[in-house]
């Protein structure tokens, strides 16, 4: 049987538009209560015995027994070794790719990350001071989905941001370490790396052990117990948010070549078979042309098994009235990946309102901002573009208030505060405000 | 027998420091797990049930009955009405307060809020656009701790951001409406409320009902189910943060009146007997004499039980060997409220790594932050500080990348991508960026 990819094809004139959408659109993030327990379990036990705890695990899980959590280290010099293991065009795309992401990211912080002040009518100074995390820890996904690019993608963002300590966890199945990975944490200015993993890796990270330094933010995608180990510790530390399947939404008005926007399809779906490849177009003989293309590449493809399943699975065509309504639809969807592939997507770029990245015009494949336009790769899924944004130098900073009241102002502020805080029944706060009031 | 408030004296010079420091310091978020297991039944009914589950939990909870919820829908005119019916006074400071609120957050916005991009030097466009949230809850408390200022801080920011739908939920136990919490809203622009509180308030904000919309974000503090209930559904929506008990650290150098500072430390402790209230100063006379005005002070506070309870069992007068070792003591504690009642606050200032806002001079008492100064009130507590930051206009934004790589950036990313891809077994990615290569 020839293997073949055939995205549901849609179209928003029809009836039962609405209800077929949504079915295909969804995705439960339900959490299963038996990996919670098990979370649950693991962090308490590193919590408590710490190191031993970490060993135990990395050698039930990993399979990868040490004599104690510091032989787990990966020293500097062995990243050092790693990248210059490499063949020059790996060490050129690596160094050239950091050198991009290290320049956009300069950029954030500079447009949105510096302290600011001004000082109001009465010599009250205002404003917030902007200073990195003191110490973070970076998860790394081990064995198969193992993504130097990853490793770029939250470590230099910590490092612009100023973070002193950046400690990355990379789990290493049986011993297997990945050079590119291991370069790229040379690269990144990683200051210290574990080979250990899992809810054991987070559990360390956020508490602290003998060996492992506790940290005060942990980021970084991982599987099932990663990401509950995760959303069990915040608040104690800090996360960066809970990945879902990885989306890709082309928007297309039918003028960039249908086989680049299959591939671009093909590249969200190659990830997992759960990712979620969507095409939006207004003109029913491209899209065609499109699903042409999908079944001439699709065998071609090494990855094909995985690609199939996604597509089948929870890809979509969908044809639309227009582009208006496309951008609509778009928004609903609040995809994590955009693309605007149009001849004048800075038409329609205003009218998108919810998106992880917007990549506009034929030539900006999803694949080039993955890997090195510069904007980081890790973005919220599942509709989180609503309320949330691309991992970035934010992440890595906290801001504090500056006040400093002027002795004018607080002749001014005090009457008002002790207002407020006597209809709260808050007399300390009053007293506190009246006491700097001039006799 | 007289009440006694006297917090624990310690001093940094004596053996037993860290471990009286740490004990003193400690605070537990332990969550219950009867309160969770409630939560999350109520969670679940909420999704389920809706409406009708809202209405029963509302009559159980609240002793509020109500055939609808569109019943416990407080209209714009009621609010306007509370706020008409306030007196000329506080009228003037709601508005006042208001006022300086939104112009610190507009500057806050034009200082770190607003979109950027660049081109580089091929052409390629790179930026970031930061947009509103469409809709967002603000939970505000009900009952004894029911604070106007609250609807003001959550309230402000989002409208300054440019969201388009502020609804909020307040519990009106047995019907008792607090007059001055609505014409705060009014004040503030909410769109919408609902007399709806605890867990089914926030089940109600998450999933959306008949009657109550679905938001994108949750913000604002609550009890204890509140917590609960806000952490299950991070994830689905955003959430602002999980509030420990409020503390205050006062730095002096002996040059503040010490009432002041004695009522500084009640305005924190007259919250909660959890809340914590420190000085730390290198002049023992000058602690003496705070503690001297405690003393005198005290009977004069109508909240003295609830003081009192909160500096015996939390308070701490520090002395330290000098300013430098104050400061570096503050950043391991990374207070919620920072006093630098000093002469010299810009001194040590920078020395201050850590704290949700800091309070530069004498005549800036946290008081007058809480209510009129303008920054936010809303901080991180319980050394969450080392991480995140005050509620502010960020938090009512997100932030979409914006990329497009030109036709000769396509040609220089084309092939860094494509060897990242490649070492990365993703060939979709790979082939992606390799068909956008002139041939």
């Amino acid at each position: 049987m020839t293997l073949q990819a055939a995205p549901l094809r849609l179209s928003t004139a029809s009836k039962t538009f609405e209800a077929d959408f949504a079915a295909r659109l969804h995705w439960s993030a339900d959490t299963d209560a038996q990996i919670e327990q098990r979370v649950a379990d693991i962090l308490a036990d590193v919590q408590q015995r710490g190191d031993a705890a970490v060993l135990e695990y990395t050698a039930r899980f990993d399979g990868l027994d040490a004599q104690s959590v510091s032989a787990l280290e990966l020293r500097k010099d062995e990243l050092k070794a790693a990248f210059e293991g490499l063949n020059d065009a790996q060490k050129h795309a690596l160094e050239a790719a950091a050198r991009r992401v290290r320049s956009y990211h300069e950029a954030q912080k500079k447009a949105n990350g510096e302290s600011w002040s001004y000082r109001d009518e009465d010599g009250t100074l205002l404003g917030q001071k902007v200073t990195p995390l003191d110490r973070v820890g970076i998860y790394v996904p081990g064995g198969k989905a193992a993504y130097p690019s990853s490793v770029l993608m939250n470590a230099i963002p910590a490092q612009v941001a100023g973070v002193e300590d950046i400690i990355m966890v990379v789990p290493t199945p049986r011993g297997e370490k990945n050079a590119l990975v291991l370069a790229a944490a040379h690269v990144a200015g990683v200051h210290r790396a574990f080979t250990v993993g899992g809810a054991q890796a987070v559990a360390a990270l956020a508490y602290g052990t003998a060996t492992i330094p506790k940290v005060d933010k942990i980021t970084g995608p991982g599987n099932a117990y990663v990401a509950s180990a995760k959303k069990r510790v915040f608040g104690m530390v800090g996360i960066d948010m809970i990945a879902g399947p990885s989306e890709i939404l082309v928007l297309a008005d039918g003028t960039t070549p249908p086989e680049w926007v299959a591939m671009d399809l093909f590249s969200q779906a190659e990830h997992d078979e759960l990712a979620q490849s969507i095409l939006l177009s207004p003109d029913a003989a491209y899209i065609d042309a499109v699903q042409r293309e999908i079944d001439r590449l699709l065998p071609e493809m090494p990855r094909r098994d995985i690609i199939a399943r996604s597509l089948n699975g929870r890809g979509a065509l969908i044809l639309t009235r227009d582009m208006h309504e496309a951008c609509a639809i778009s928004n609903r969807i609040a995809p994590e990946h955009l693309e605007v592939s149009s001849r004048e997507p800075h038409k329609w770029e205003p009218l998108l309102k919810h998106a992880g990245a917007i990549f506009l015009g034929a030539y900006t494949s999803e694949s080039l901002g993955d890997y090195c336009a510069g904007p980081n790769h890790v973005l919220p899924t599942s509709g989180t573009a609503r309320f949330s944004s691309p991992l970035g130098v934010y992440d890595f900073q906290k801001r504090s208030s500056i006040i400093e009241v002027s002795e004018a102002g607080a002749q001014v502020l005090g009457k008002i505060a002790a207002e407020l805080a006597y209809g709260e029944g808050l007399q300390g706060h009053a007293r506190a405000a009246e006491m700097r009031l001039s006799k």
